[in-house]
């Protein structure tokens, strides 16, 4: 059923004429607070300074239910086939990411989910195996990963959320762009001769990573040093890299997980498990699997990934908003926006149906973001004056990480922090009013704020699934296909073919070139 | 003069409901690309790829010139009070910027400018003393930068611009966050003994700032130093925090530099001086100075902060596009959107005009971005598929920094690297028609490149200065006031309420507390 023509769309375009007025006292309370409170697992979502009202969020789970939502969710936990258009040549595949960290309940899962399940964990019994062989030997010190988009993001941002545990004289070092000056940082950092090289590519033909393998390669030789005792492979089950002759090891994923969907496949495994230890990466997948069973939960004020994807919905589709700020509370999840925003964007970034019609309504908006409170001495002036409302999704722990503080005129700083967080969410919602309109401040900016007791490696992994299903849940209901990337095609197509023109100039060979690329690059030697 | 109200304005309206369409090959051709470039100093912008005219050029420079966008450049770097609302109070100030930098020529300058360069010449004077000495003892090793907003983002970013030219044996560390977990990373990190402290303050009483630097003291102390020969000031004259017989040594900043604006002030020269030396941090300087001039020029295709400023706004205000990306493709200038996101967006995200008057036009936009090509496998999927366009701004460099390269399958990673960016900006402008819907591309994406031959300390100075005049200019078109950030002030006053409340709770003592954020932290303990 089309999203716009659920009847929920409708009574929802109604509510949005009027939606509830948070700079008055009467409804931004102390019963508001209360009352707009949901719980998953170990994080609590706080929604009293979003615009809604308990006619919304009935409405809002009315569209859930028309949209089958929760039965989506299940199918694709299943390993029902999620990922496709339906008429036209589309990947058809299943998105079980969820099986890669099904290893903790007993519940009954579908004979698919189950052979997956069997699948990751087989991975995940040689990840252990070989993290215990090489540190009997103390064989590596270092860990440089080779990977790009969702083979960097989630495990890097996931890798700085935890960076405080790592294991002692142990270091991380990430390859992904292909400019040469990020290669050449990182080797002028490490100890080649003390490091392990992760290459991270499901393809296995993904143009910066071979590239930059192959250069990284070529050190390791010119260094003296054989690459096949340095370097492992995360790839898919026969890719042009899976061929053990190269490697020390190689560790498996299949095309039923997507890329940003990975972090808790080897994707994330090798990185996490090499520098935490197999403990912390174990805890870290428990969360994520806690987190999968609190998104089949038919209760919406138990099940936050779908009322985050519901308020997502509202403020984009119906309050109009394009973007959403993600903001934490927390300096440890410094790239986490940067993660969620690969997340979402490429998920829900699309334009078509899955039935492949056009779809007349917005989809995925822009997620961007850095943390409190630093952003409050950066973008917070045009989020409080600037002439848009911009939604937020505020994230807090009530404690620090380290437990580490100080008491500075009466209060600790993680106390600060807190204030600060709340401080922004409600004045955000309420406003001010003031005779000088420089200091006038119109609220009913929209917020709402997640958060746990404390950054765990199992509340990492809850955090992070909670995004994965929030994605998904957005998807299913506006019924786009959040599990390929057709969209980035077109500029890869486009490249190789400059890419071919430089390859013919340096052969001095004639090439008669891509037309306005050929234009450009004229003009780039008189730069 | 109305910004909405000026004759320009109803012709570019009216020129905005024919935008050219650059799916054409009769209009995205090699001419086109050939007449849209304009050049200062290093930097070539080639704007083919917006959705631009000759004559919406033209009447865009006639926006300028009736807003009298170059005379109030022109104002600014002579010191005049540009920083006011008329009719209410206001900072009242002037936005000197410039005068930290104007070391190079020997143009007149205004009374007030002159004054303003010689007390910054001062400075730069003791840094340079100040660092000559320190280095003869090998006295320091490691710096650590207190400081958040103004006095973070940009010396970051520069920082990393530069990171490959650090001093041997040298280090930098940064403690913005109020998240105690901040603090705790570096001191695990930092060799206290051997390290130098910039504590970075204008206004001296920053509350992140002052409760860093007394955790911080109090973690020397602990370990037997005296911060008196550890700490050095950066802070405005007169000051809370200036007071000599804290620090080591005092560098002085003062009401007419921004925080934001502040990075080639001592607000960045601590920083970049101790890391790379003074010589280096000469040439930063001289290249933003260089950039402050080509901002006076009245030829537009030699004045890129203009052009690029009236690109925006022709994307905002007319096109009716909300944000901008910011795409290097640059590993090193990771950081860079962070720091333009704040310069931009605290300056101009403001909804009142210099009269204190509503503006009824869009004013500034959400920046956000990072660097490519990893940004290609993040989200580039919603930029070529999403519902909307979103106006582009990519930067590059012709060779790398390091020149340190690998030809893999007959070409350089920088040639990749090139090449990928070309593509991106030529497939998001023509986009591609397609019998699958999935792999259709609508195209007319604009964006437009910023290009120079290679990222060096002097580039990266004209690239700085690029992007404040960028902003400033649209300020000053859009008639408001660039320089200011009330809208950060209310979330400060309930933080302190907040904070008060916990500092009560402390010494069990009663406190009233603030209403909606009593009730929040009561919920809190039950998280």
């Amino acid at each position: 059923m089309d999203f716009e023509k659920l009847s929920a769309y409708k009574k929802l375009q109604e509510l949005a004429k009027n939606p509830p007025d948070l700079t008055k006292n009467s409804v931004f309370n102390i019963d508001r607070i209360k009352n707009f409170v949901a719980k998953s697992k170990d994080y609590t979502l706080f929604y009293a300074g979003e615009r809604v009202n308990e006619d919304i969020i009935k409405t809002l789970f009315e569209l859930a239910k028309e949209a089958s939502a929760l039965e989506k969710m299940q199918n694709m936990q299943n390993g029902e086939i999620v990922n496709f258009i339906r008429g036209f040549p589309s990947e058809n595949r299943a998105a079980l990411h969820t099986a890669t960290r099904d290893f903790f309940s007993g519940d009954k899962k579908s004979k698919t989910a189950n052979e997956a399940k069997a699948l990751a964990y087989a991975e995940y019994e040689k990840l252990k195996r070989f993290l215990a062989e090489i540190e009997t030997f103390d064989r590596f010190q270092d860990l440089i990963m080779i990977g790009i988009g969702g083979s960097d993001l989630g495990p890097y941002a996931n890798f700085l959320a935890l960076a405080h545990l790592i294991k002692k004289g142990r270091r991380a070092f990430f390859i992904n762009n292909i400019d040469p000056d990020n290669l050449h940082r990182v080797i002028e950092s490490a100890n080649l001769d003390k490091t392990l090289v992760a290459v991270v590519s499901k393809s296995g033909n993904t143009l910066e990573t071979m590239t930059n393998e192959a250069f990284l390669r070529d050190c390791f030789v010119k260094a003296g040093l054989d690459p096949r005792k340095h370097f492992v492979a995360v790839t898919g089950e026969g890719s042009p890299m899976d061929d053990k002759s190269l490697y020390l090891d190689t560790f498996y994923i299949w095309d039923w997980i997507g890329g940003r969907f990975s972090s808790t496949s080897m994707v994330g495994g090798v990185l996490l498990g090499f520098a935490f230890g197999m403990e912390i990466f174990t805890e870290f997948l428990k969360g994520a699997s806690e987190m999968d069973h609190a998104a089949l939960n038919p209760n919406l004020s138990e099940n936050i990934p779908l009322l985050g994807a519901l308020l997502s919905i509202w403020n984009r589709n119906f309050l109009h908003y394009e973007t959403l700020a993600v903001i934490p509370y927390s300096q440890a999840l410094s790239r986490f926006p940067a993660h969620f925003q690969q997340l979402s964007m490429e998920s829900n970034g699309k334009h078509i149906d899955k039935e492949g019609k056009r779809t007349p309504f917005q989809t995925g908006m822009i997620i961007w973001g850095e943390p409190g409170t630093n952003a409050q001495h950066s973008f917070f002036q045009l989020l409080h004056q600037g002439v848009d409302p911009i939604p937020i999704e505020f994230i807090g722990f009530i404690e620090s990480q380290s437990r580490f503080d100080f008491i500075f005129n009466g209060t600790t700083s993680q106390e600060k922090l807190l204030s600060n967080l709340l401080a922004q969410s409600i004045s955000l919602a309420t406003g001010k009013k003031s005779d000088n309109p420089n200091k006038e401040f119109d609220g009913n900016r929209p917020s709402h704020i997640l958060m746990a007791e404390q950054l765990t490696p199992k509340t990492l992994g809850e955090l992070l699934a909670y995004f994965e299903h929030k994605t998904a849940f957005e998807g299913f209901i506006w019924n786009i296909n959040s599990f390929d990337q057709e969209g980035v095609q077109l500029g890869k197509v486009v490249a190789e073919k400059i890419i071919d023109q430089f390859a013919s100039e340096r052969k001095k060979e004639f090439n008669e070139g891509y037309g306005v690329a050929k234009a450009y690059l004229e003009l780039f030697k008189k730069v």
